[in-house]
């Protein structure tokens, strides 16, 4: 048995019914992962006592520190604390503390108390009690020699803080290193995942390297994890994401969370840009990305969904004798479209998307999926074909994101010129 | 031991770490759970031989059905051959027909084959090779006795297939009655959760109710679980729906996976009316959820996105002082974007939402999440107010919400005044 490992058992029939995703041993895993504590298992198993006792049993066997959440609730299909009371051998007994807890909780919302509740107040003896401020199920830890067993209640508002509050000092202090687990993520946006291998597959060699790719939807994630004390592992990732920006360059946008209209939204604040953008195929959902950041409104001036021909004409002055001639799906009228909104939101950058979104409206010489997304300046426009072949939805989030790509990578563009202009000047 | 029972099995030290959901698991368990076989553990354990052996033995020992997936890939992290070989007492073995295959795979893409990869042609012998039309590693499917064990390659886009074309097809041979588990979510808006829960109280009675209620933003889930033959399953599901409309009436807006853009969609198509949208705070998300659904450019017409004041008097003609003497948050600047955006796009409704998204913006008259919707059609307009308590993105996701129920609430009103007019003709 390894003295750091962890497994996590998550308790409820309806987590084996499928439909739900188990978020609580995903919290607790991170949590976990995070403190240098490895996660051995993870085992979900349903309301059944001598099932929840069996798993119990072999989590301690093979595992020195055993969470729980889920069961603990005051129906009769919550079962934890029974378990519990048959792996550790002790009796259920009735905690004053935690009745009275309970009784003031109701007392004060001025409902009456329903009979059940009082279940949760009997607690295997011995157990420490851990009360909650968010509900009435009291978390429960036990210390079984070298061994800890934590059972937390299932909902995550109730469950989030007691872990963090009130279990993560006591595995800190018994943890005897410093040891620490953590992953950065580097975005990157403008390379297919076979092109971002190529690139680092130098550092992809060995049994167990530390770095892993990922594919998402129009961006690629290379993944590093180290372990070490605080300091080595911070300065281990400076140095890995040195490393992959050095490999990859411009395609990296972003740093773990960070999205690529973070990315470009800091771009445009930088250079005092404002952006306004024309959209058809991806109906609002490039707009909507980019206000998703707060204080977008600096640089955002407006957005416009042409969805109909007449809007294409009346919002912004295209021709229609430009989209009789040349259709609405083509380089002329995305080309049109940006320079249209960017000129009347007088902005200084515009964004235009036409495409075929699909499932309907796909013809041979343009199927489904066919995008053009255009930009233009005060100056010029320049414009891109796409041809997604996913359904309309993942279609509309990819242009979304080539579209948003287009921006960056245009933004980038002109900070280099301008430091090198600079530097000229200089 | 159940002989109906399966337990999921997924390998891979990443689903340990963090950040990472067990999407293979979530899609074997529904999968599993609706043909009738109940799902009884599901662990999760990292890419080492001796841990998943004893995993597998001990799944061998608990359920009749065991299907593992992960783990089959070329690299010496791939350790599930190995470990079944093990479990199974049977050595591996080179497969001839996998390794023609996977030789061809290549060499039809021209790419050179690493050595590497032969690795996935060996296979404990006696094991039933499932052929991997997407990807090289091959699926291995064991019957050992009455139990039966099922190995899948990890990336989805191999699983998938494989599992419902070959896997599927045995599982429902083996299954001696035909019985199936299928839930049914009625999904609803406009009721809170503890007014559903209050409105069918009596239904939630027992020890194992069949139904649940979930709480999701900006709408709430009934779901109810049913179990038994194909027809009866069918029936019961119907009869519970029944009971359940019959009970929450017009808040029922969808069943299953059915949006909320979805049903309104349904009722702008079945009335013959279009749309417009005007939105400030939530940013295009509104036009971005209707033209979600197929074929929504027959009655959504235009989208504008007026996020700067200038926005608004250009795009719409929202009177600059309108906006100077009541704020840009206010009833009637959404009144009047509504009324504009209908009128312009001269379609039958028009929307508009203005309000403040956060985390900045807010003041003590006007907080974050203070948000005005407005419905204009020919005659008239109305408004609500909202106050969401939410960070920036779910205060969008609430408003767009609020606004899609305030069309939908419309148009059913509008709906039974028809019938009710005609009745009446009549």
């Amino acid at each position: 048995m390894n003295a750091k490992n962890a497994e996590i058992v998550s308790i409820g029939t309806e987590l084996l019914q499928g439909g739900l995703v188990d978020r609580n041993g995903l919290f607790l895993t991170e949590m976990l992962h995070g403190i240098g504590i490895e996660v051995s298992y993870r085992t979900t198993v349903g309301d059944d006592r001598r099932r929840i006792r069996d798993v119990l049993r072999q989590a301690l066997a093979r595992a020195a520190v055993v969470v729980v959440t889920g069961g603990l609730g005051p129906t009769a299909d919550d079962r934890t604390r029974d378990a519990l009371g048959d792996v550790s051998s002790r009796p259920l007994a009735l905690h004053g503390e935690t009745l009275r807890a309970i009784e003031e909780r109701f007392a004060r919302r001025g409902v009456p108390m329903p009979e059940l509740v009082k279940r949760q107040a009997w607690v295997p003896e011995g157990f420490i009690v851990l009360q909650n401020r968010h509900g009435t199920a009291p978390g429960l830890l036990w210390e079984a020699g070298e061994r800890l067993v934590v059972a937390l209640p299932g909902p995550p508002r109730e469950m989030h803080p007691l872990f963090t509050e009130q279990v993560l000092p006591v595995l800190l202090k018994r943890a005897r290193t410093e040891r620490r687990i953590r992953p950065r993520t580097i975005r990157v946006c403008g390379l297919r995942e076979a092109e971002v291998e190529e690139r680092i597959t130098d550092l992809l060699r060995g049994d167990h390297p530390p770095v892993s790719i990922l594919a998402r939807p129009g961006e690629v994630h290379v993944r590093v994890t180290m372990a070490g004390t605080e300091e080595e592992v911070k300065s281990q990732l400076e140095l890995w994401e040195a490393r992959l920006r050095d490999r990859l360059g411009y395609a990296v946008f972003g740093v773990d969370e960070e999205r690529l209209e973070e990315a470009v939204g800091r771009l445009l604040r930088m250079q005092g840009k404002t952006v306004a953008v024309a959209e058809s195929c991806t109906g609002g959902l490039v707009a909507h990305r980019i206000t998703n950041i707060p204080g977008s409104s600096d640089y955002f001036e407006r957005g416009v969904v042409s969805y109909s021909n007449r809007a294409k004409v009346e919002l912004l002055g295209v021709p229609l004798q430009l989209i009789e001639q040349h259709g609405a799906v083509s380089p002329e009228v995305a080309v049109a479209m940006a320079a249209a909104v960017r000129r009347l939101g007088r902005t200084d950058l515009g964004i235009g998307l036409t495409g075929i979104a699909g499932p309907g409206g796909g013809t041979e010489a343009k199927p489904v999926g066919l995008t053009y997304i255009a930009l233009a300046n005060v100056h010029e426009e320049e414009w891109h074909e796409h041809r997604f072949q996913f359904e309309r939805e993942e279609n509309k989030l990819w242009a979304s994101q080539m579209a948003l790509e287009m921006l960056r990578r245009y933004l980038l563009k002109t900070s280099i010129e301008t430091v090198w202009e600079s530097g000229q000047a200089g």
